[in-house]
């Protein structure tokens, strides 16, 4: 039924070169997901995403849930036609925003209980109905709903929360074994009213337990025996000191099956991303390069630059000479700093195309330092040249 | 010197069909320019405006002027490499944003007294001030300085203006000579501060007369008599009735030197253009489908749209069936109606991109059909479709 599968290709070290396959397309991991929050990514079209070598997006379940609407969508045949993105998609579970965006919200053993920051209507996310939205919306992967917890958190605190997740993911898992079980080999069909829009989705299980090493491995081995197509990685990049967010990385990775991919949850920097590929990581999402870019902040190979800054507005080279992206090869730092003080939309599309172009760049820098068994050496170099 | 030059291909009726030549490239004629008022037209970038087929892009004077400042792009060579645009530039003269936006402006026989939008700075905008800012952009087509009268006027007061914008022409044209004449044939050179950035620049001349047919004749005849390499029509679309508007650029274009392209400034929908066309205007510019495109406002070949509608909220279809664009031939009025009320930049991009794809395309069916002699045909068959 499901055509979800991972081949690890290459092995450098810890790090892994692989190809992720999905009814709707492959992707060569490591992969760096852009942020396509309400079915877009800001300021770039998907063409562009296409033309940078995105090969898979992440989008929002808690902003499509309540705008346009998990309904509307599966009427349309589902994500991937309602935006007209032909690749892999991985859809979050809501959770992460019903925690930092919602208003009034409450957790109990049910789910999420929360109010709309769009309308203040009322809403319950369950692992249940988390899991429901998203075969509604059809992405290729599909993530269970986990707690979210703050940084720093107690020992207790932290393991009664892990717990929770568990039984969550428990129930998640079910309910989308009874999902993919009714669909049976139609492309859709209703189970208690949810359209199953891909029946070749997959389910990512998430690892949690706060900063504390036993509790990631504890809840790893625990998560795996549930079984999952694949593991993330989550509760980090939330204000933890970087060392220990690598620690972390590292002790779980080890701890998840080597022949499926692991996805590090909305994570980081340039740097974070090798250090975690150093690790056993195969997947990241993160709205830095992308949000950054509408503040004016450009990665480059030699750093980043604020954009806005007085010392480049007469300067004339790209803004990374390095780089050979669109916006690199054709616009000055001047050029893009007017658009930004002049609030022209293009300043943020011209930054973004560069921010992702540098990502996606460097993962696939990465992939083939991988390959060749470079992959160390690429990483001493990349840090020391930008310091 | 100059590289400038026209030459008229075809004509039906008085509809031409023409090629524009300038020392950036050349224009099919009758041509539309997109605006892109601070260096860049909202939404798009500049490869999306070739691939849409845009031959010429119109840029505003007084925002460059004032932001980042006409010195710092001479500075950098001229407005194409600033911005990064190699086809033609043409540049207005910044009369019209000094009327608009401005805040306390007077007029008077020297220029235009104003203060900044931005930062309420005190500035004076003169016929050669004009051009030497437009010297320092180093456009393709810069326009002389006239005074932008309301609608209605009365015929003295139309009168009185109208004689002030000739002698505001006449200082224009001088000025522009001695800036042309010192430029040389070196690439730049300074005339009094100025840096001439485009030796091959072209200046034209513009009418007024407001709706006074014998004015606008006068104005075009006393326009011609000073001598510029084009001329166009000011002062219209400032609301008086549309068949006036017509029945005026009908008068003047008659008035104009067949040799020359004649400018139809500000104007219009696209019905409007076709009947200009058929008046004998060889070149547009108008911020409607790119303003419209950010407000949600659609043309279609079967007349607008607003996809902010709830009709369209389950609509699959794309916005204009007829239509071969990128956000036609991937997008549904569902999934941009939800870009828009989501608030996404990519509803302005994917509508913007439409919207100048609709209006470029009619462009090319309206050379193409005055090369067939079949433009009075298209004419009828176009207004017939939309009824």
């Amino acid at each position: 039924m499901s055509t979800f599968s991972f081949r690890v290709t290459h092995t450098d070290g810890a790090a892994r070169r692989g190809v992720l396959t999905t009814a709707h397309g492959v992707v060569e991991t490591p992969a760096f997901m852009p942020v396509g929050t309400q079915g877009a990514v800001k300021g770039v079209t998907h063409r562009d995403l296409e033309s940078l070598g995105a090969e898979i997006l992440l989008s929002n379940t808690y902003h499509l849930y309540l705008r346009p609407g998990d309904d509307l969508i599966a009427r349309r045949g589902g994500l991937h036609r309602f935006i007209g993105w032909s690749r892999p998609i991985l859809t979050d579970s809501g959770g992460y925003q019903v925690f930092s965006l919602a208003a009034r919200r409450t957790i109990d053993e049910s789910g999420a209980h929360f109010r709309s920051h769009l309308d203040g209507s009322a809403h319950l996310l369950t692992p249940e109905k988390a899991t429901d939205i998203q075969s509604q919306l059809g992405s290729d992967v599909a993530m269970v709903l986990d707690e979210c917890m703050a940084y720093p958190a107690e020992r207790d605190v932290a393991r009664t929360s892990m717990e929770r997740t568990l039984r969550w993911a428990r129930r998640a898992r079910d309910r989308f074994l009874t999902l993919q079980g009714a669909s049976g080999s139609a492309r859709s069909s209703a189970a208690d009213g949810v359209l199953v829009t891909n029946p070749c989705q997959a389910q990512f299980g998430i690892v949690q337990g706060s900063i504390f090493p036993e509790l990631r491995e504890e809840s790893a081995r625990r998560t795996v025996d549930i079984g999952f197509e694949a593991y993330a990685i989550g509760g980090l990049s939330v204000g933890e000191p970087i060392d220990v967010m690598h620690e972390i990385v590292g002790r779980t990775a080890r701890c998840l099956p080597p022949d499926r991919p692991r996805y590090l949850m909305g994570t980081g920097t340039p740097d974070d991303l090798i250090e975690a590929v150093a690790r056993g990581v195969d997947m990241f999402d993160c709205v830095l390069p992308t949000r950054n870019a509408r503040n004016g902040q450009l990665f480059t190979s030699e750093g980043r630059i604020n954009i806005k800054n007085a010392q480049y507005a007469e300067d004339d080279r790209p803004p990374d000479p390095a780089c050979d992206c669109y916006t690199c090869r054709n616009f000055s730092r001047s050029y893009l700093r007017h658009l930004f003080l002049a609030g022209e939309m293009n300043a943020a599309t011209l930054n973004t195309l560069h921010n992702l172009s540098f990502y996606l760049d460097t993962l696939r820098r990465i992939r083939e330092a991988i390959a060749f068994g470079q992959f160390e050496s690429f990483r001493v170099e990349y840090v020391r040249r930008r310091q």
